[in-house]
């Protein structure tokens, strides 16, 4: 079928104002926040309103064979959700509907157009919260977060977006409307295929409503800064602390990020020191942020504050969430991630140094040392095709050192378009067999977002 | 292929020892801790030593269409091990070493056949901690928890296996070898296949290696029993702990619980009490155990006490890993496992009495309150045929209870053969069409522990 018949059919299937042909409105859909990948030409963006529409839209893409490109708010980085020729892109932050928060049974039930930070705000307005924290959490939504088993900052205490889906409703590759999971905490009726939802970048099937979990907030945290004269020291600190204790944030910065931080924002950090570690305690006493102070000093630390001051605490964590707009001020900025096993934390951060040296482009790295899941960020001048394919080689050559450490290739982020070449390595042939297993069952004619993680 | 042939060919592939074929060894290996459902007449007993021996074992039976039961410890309760006619048992309790505790990396390698507790002692060795603690840790093997998702008393706080196992080896259908996961905390490179096979109970593959992480200990709990007069006031506690903190342990048992428990050891229990909850705290400060002990007076419980003093703790838990022995002394015991939304205990424990009472059996309910997990227990005789018809009938009217709250047929124990008869009604016909895709897809031919969890 040609584009022009096949749209007739989109829109006479779906109400008015669903289906958007403008070329500029496409064109704005068909790119998230990464780099290195151009979009192709879709045919049309389809804007649900509901999970019928979603439904209806899968089965006439299905019938004529033509791909779909879900995607949310667009501010994932791996280009999980830029599109090629001739798909349709299905775009579902219309379904922005919170359609329960359930009090008695600790839980949110919610269409996945919202945005993280609406939900954990209605979530607060009845004294529940919910932990995982992307740092885009005020711009991304609920559906993407779902779809890259989206991480944060807490995750080192409280856990994953996975810990946290219950129960999914989804819109299978033939346009049927199925729900997995559950509404108790527990439950192992069944195969997890909630979980197999989680994490795959909208290749099984497109979330149309999300189940989860809610939990009393803690206690105010309180906040420990170290400065480090070497990385080493800084991964000893690591070291000592994941192995003594679980604190509710354990986050690092190298030189370069909090030389850019403290260059544009002022906040007396040490620009001199090779590392800056940020931890806080949420258990309600000071007794575990001393013992992670005592664990840095051991460690080596130059300098460690405490401080059980809300306000100082949030300031601190200021310069950890100012890390990437700092970098990316700098020029053309696109963050990586990586989780390398926790032993391996410093030297992560090293490695990724050493092998995007010789690319001549500069590189922050900060991230979730607790988690050993790192963001190293490239800065490049995307207007210099020179610079932009050193920045790109630089971003393989850190996600290559990643997996030479016996770590992923993605921590929290994807693998999208930008990660394919590396996914064969870390899965090997076995492990990518049952992928394609996988697929070919859920999806057999293989219209699901098309190319994304493997290229089957 | 008829049975001696068969029989040739497993003993010419295997080593000698590895094969066994005495009826009465066979027999004894058919079994599980479930009641109602009577084993068949297996072909052979395969006990393998390492992952080739259970790889040649899948080949031959893939070759023959000989189907296998996997099984570890045989400690479950809801028949998943229990084996059919003509099928090969593949037991890997001989796979039973602790490959590696990793300090730096804060994880352990294991084979399937160690059991719980003796990972437990090998992680304390180092310092380190594996939470997921089921009843039964001193004699449940990893394997059985992985092919379970198997929870305990510590996941209200802590998570489930499902939370601990960061990648798996896998004997697939076809006798390859594959591995999935990996040995980081995060990473979201392709499908979380882990957590497909985690909870599967043996149909999609066979488990021959886990890599678990394991966590720092906390420090030492707090302790904290409460009992109510009434069922609803004992929900009312649940409901508002959980609504505002996450204790390291929330147990609730019923009257019949603790009137066999106070007979049986003599422990000063309040046996006039409708209910009793117990919940520990290990954040390190008594302040979250007061504001435990304050809502539980709040919701009307009689009866308040808290200790700081570990043995006085350890000996109120006692109390409740007495109940199922406590009620096993009884008759001939059989524990459910259900799972109702957080809001819905205290109507479980009452929905399951009543429904049960037309019965005429004796129905103790304990379990994990704060994951809205319960084992109602029953005790029946089974040298009595109408008493054991009447106990089963009371086993899936509970079991319907649950559905009818909104819960699931099994939290933490598994579907194997006793649920089967449940889980459509949970599933849906879109979400059973999955599972079917999904095991059609890794086990084509139908030969892994064929008849459990469904009748594909």
């Amino acid at each position: 079928m040609d584009r022009d018949r096949f749209r007739d059919v989109l829109i006479a299937t779906l109400p008015a104002g669903t289906v958007e042909l403008d070329p500029d409105v496409i064109d704005a859909f068909s790119r998230d926040e990464s780099a290195f990948c151009a979009p192709g030409r879709p045919w049309a963006l389809v804007r649900p309103t509901g999970t019928e529409q979603v439904a209806a839209t899968v089965r006439v893409c299905a019938e004529h064979g033509v791909p779909i490109v879900p995607r949310g708010a667009g501010t994932g980085v791996a280009g999980g959700a830029v599109a090629g020729d001739g798909c349709v892109i299905l775009c579902v932050t219309r379904m922005n509907r919170i359609v329960d928060i359930d009090t008695s049974n600790l839980l949110a039930v919610v269409e996945p157009g919202v945005l993280n930070a609406e939900l954990c705000a209605a979530a607060a307005e009845h004294g529940l919260w919910y932990p995982p924290d992307p740092a885009s959490r005020d711009i991304c939504s609920i559906g993407g977060n779902v779809a890259t088993n989206a991480g944060g900052l807490c995750c080192v205490k409280y856990g994953v977006t996975r810990e946290y889906v219950l129960g999914l409703e989804v819109v299978l590759a033939d346009g049927s409307v199925v729900e997995v999971g559950r509404r108790t905490v527990k439950g192992v009726a069944g195969y997890d295929l909630t979980a197999l939802f989680v994490g795959s970048e909208g290749t099984l099937g497109i979330v149309t409503r999300v189940t989860l979990r809610l939990r009393p907030p803690p206690p105010p945290a309180v906040t420990l800064t170290a400065f480090f004269d070497s990385l080493p020291e800084a991964g000893r600190a690591i070291s000592a602390i994941t192995a003594m204790t679980t604190p509710s944030l354990l986050e690092i910065m190298d030189a370069t990020t909090v030389a850019a931080v403290e260059d544009w924002k002022r906040m007396d950090l040490d620009t001199g020191a090779a590392a800056l570690i940020l931890a806080q305690s949420d258990n309600g006493t000071g007794a575990q942020l001393d013992a992670i102070a005592a664990a840095a000093r051991s460690a080596g630390a130059t300098f460690v504050a405490e401080t059980d001051d809300p306000d100082a605490g949030e300031q601190l964590l200021t310069a950890r969430r100012l890390a990437y707009p700092a970098l990316a001020r700098l020029g053309t900025a696109i963050m990586n991630d990586v989780c390398v096993p926790l032993g391996s934390v410093a030297a992560a951060v090293t490695a990724i140094a050493e092998r995007t040296q010789r690319h001549g482009v500069r590189v922050g790295t900060f991230g979730h040392a607790g988690d050993g899941n790192l963001h190293p960020t490239i800065v490049f001048d995307r207007t210099d095709p020179d610079s932009a394919s050193r920045g790109e080689a630089a971003y393989h050559a850190m996600t290559e050192a990643a997996l030479d450490l016996g770590g992923t290739i993605t921590g929290e982020h994807g693998v999208g378009l930008l990660k394919r070449p590396h996914l064969a390595r870390e899965l090997g042939k076995g492990a990518l067999g049952l992928h394609a297993a996988v697929k070919a069952a859920l999806d057999p004619e293989g219209i699901l977002n098309p190319g994304k993680i493997f290229d089957l």
